[in-house]
């Protein structure tokens, strides 16, 4: 018998732009939210913090960060928020930070990983073994659940980074990574578009030429994708996603690209089904994190 | 005890090209083997079940066929070559011929999935929980070993068609896949050499200019598979890899296209031990489809 059970568990989503923390056991028992800007570590690991001690007791914690992260156990920098551009976070021990608060066992893993799990256990990727999960905002970012497993290697993905062909050779905009200059986050994230249009992808009217462009470039991002890993299902959530009509143009971008090569009828028949936005909406972050804690405090 | 203990396993690596089929338990005791072209179904599977029905006993059996191939165990079409465009090769049931013809238990896979089983347990990737292997030949192809299991997702990897940015503007050579033109196949394979120099791999001098556009292509592909996957090892086989001086040139090539974001020293300093030659040499397929038999026969 476990005299935790009747517990909630707490989860992190640590975004560049925003903190969500919340206690819940599952998406229809979430029991205190709270959601703040991300700024100085200090402020924000702050906020955080007081949250939980409010909220106590809980019977273990989840985070999902934005990254570049540690997720090597074995590793001394376990834990830590390493090469990020983002002032003020880079080597910053974000589970040690946690670990010295509360003494309860906290999962570490990066966001999108994290929503893929939330998706995975309660989402758009219930019941399959390989579902891959790809945010499109301020950053690209993609993680997934393989076997049930989050994605870990070397580092972790960092799909962002992905280099595409140019979908025509006139296309000279320069793109805005500081790494890359024209990889996929270079050419598509939110910052990119606004680069591009001089207007937010919020701004921009669905029938404006940016949309092709932007569902082309992602189309070759997500075919790259199931070129290297064949995933069951590819969820595609984040703010730029928002644009409902982005959606179909990618899948029918996605088909031409594959031109028939993947013979599967998810792709050939009901690519409806096989690229999707979110189960759980824009909760898939935290309930991820929630479903690690899940996970973290089961396995011991 | 099991009866069976001193029999070895039989491995078939199916090819494009040519066969090769082996009785062994491991690298240093391989008791036969055969190798023939590739030619017609009935005379190349007839081949090799006349060199298996002359070699029997064997407990198990391991397949690592050229495809696309079907994996799913619960599909109709498990075990068939689905799509290929080889003459006479596309929806021939090769699992259900030798299961005919062999009454022990078959394991079936690609042949990249299964070479890099092999060098999973016996090669370059030995230890390691994520390793990738690519071979760059007739075809370019890649597959791998992820916690012990091989890559199966929708279908199963095609890495030999990601789309790659051309590296420079003024490349227009248009790529021979019959599917899509410039993907790293169309572009890199040894008939995509041979198509744009007119000679082959092997009649190319190591100072031609050739290779250094070959070593791009090459490793803005394994860079895409960082990005997307972040293995551990990443080990580069085939034809076209017998140019020795080439896997130098990758090397250098990828450290320069992530450009410091990936901050592992196995990219920024150690990256001779990171994308590696195979372990196993040319044996990689066989020997991993000897691998793939004693797995089949151990898990029953």
């Amino acid at each position: 018998m476990n005299c935790h059970q009747d517990f909630p568990y707490a989860g992190i989503e640590a975004g560049g732009t925003k903190f969500v923390c919340a206690l819940a056991s599952g998406p229809d028992d979430v029991r205190a939210q709270i959601r703040f800007p991300t700024t100085t570590p200090e402020e924000t690991l702050g906020k955080a913090i007081a949250f939980f001690k409010a909220n106590e007791p809980f019977s273990a914690m989840g985070i999902g960060t934005f990254g570049p992260c540690d997720l090597n156990p074995s590793s001394p920098t376990y834990g830590y928020i390493t090469s990020t551009p983002k002032m003020g976070w880079a080597n910053v021990d974000l589970l040690g930070i946690f670990r010295q608060a509360f003494a309860v066992p906290i999962g570490f893993d990066t966001d999108v990983n994290v929503a893929a799990l939330g998706e995975s256990k309660w989402g758009a990727g219930l019941g399959l073994d390989m579902v891959i999960y790809l945010t499109v905002g301020t950053g690209i970012g993609g993680g997934g659940v393989l076997n049930g497993q989050m994605m870990h290697g070397l580092i972790h993905p960092e799909m962002g980074h992905l280099r595409l062909p140019r979908i025509t050779r006139a296309d000279d905009f320069q793109g805005i990574c500081p790494y890359h200059g024209d990889c996929l986050q270079g050419l598509a994230s939110g910052p990119a578009i606004e680069a591009r249009w001089g207007k937010s992808a919020a701004e921009l009217p669905p029938d404006h030429p940016a949309w092709q462009i932007e569902a082309r470039y992602l189309a070759l991002a997500v075919s790259n994708v199931i070129f290297v890993l064949s995933p069951q299902r590819i969820i595609m959530g984040g703010g730029v996603m928002h644009q409902k009509h982005l959606l179909p143009l990618i899948r029918t971008e996605v088909q031409g690209l594959l031109n028939g090569y993947v013979q599967s009828p998810m792709i050939l028949e009901r690519i409806d089904e096989y690229i999707v936005p979110p189960g759980l909406g824009d909760r898939s972050g935290i309930l991820g994190a929630v479903a690690l804690a899940k996970h973290t405090a089961e396995k011991g």
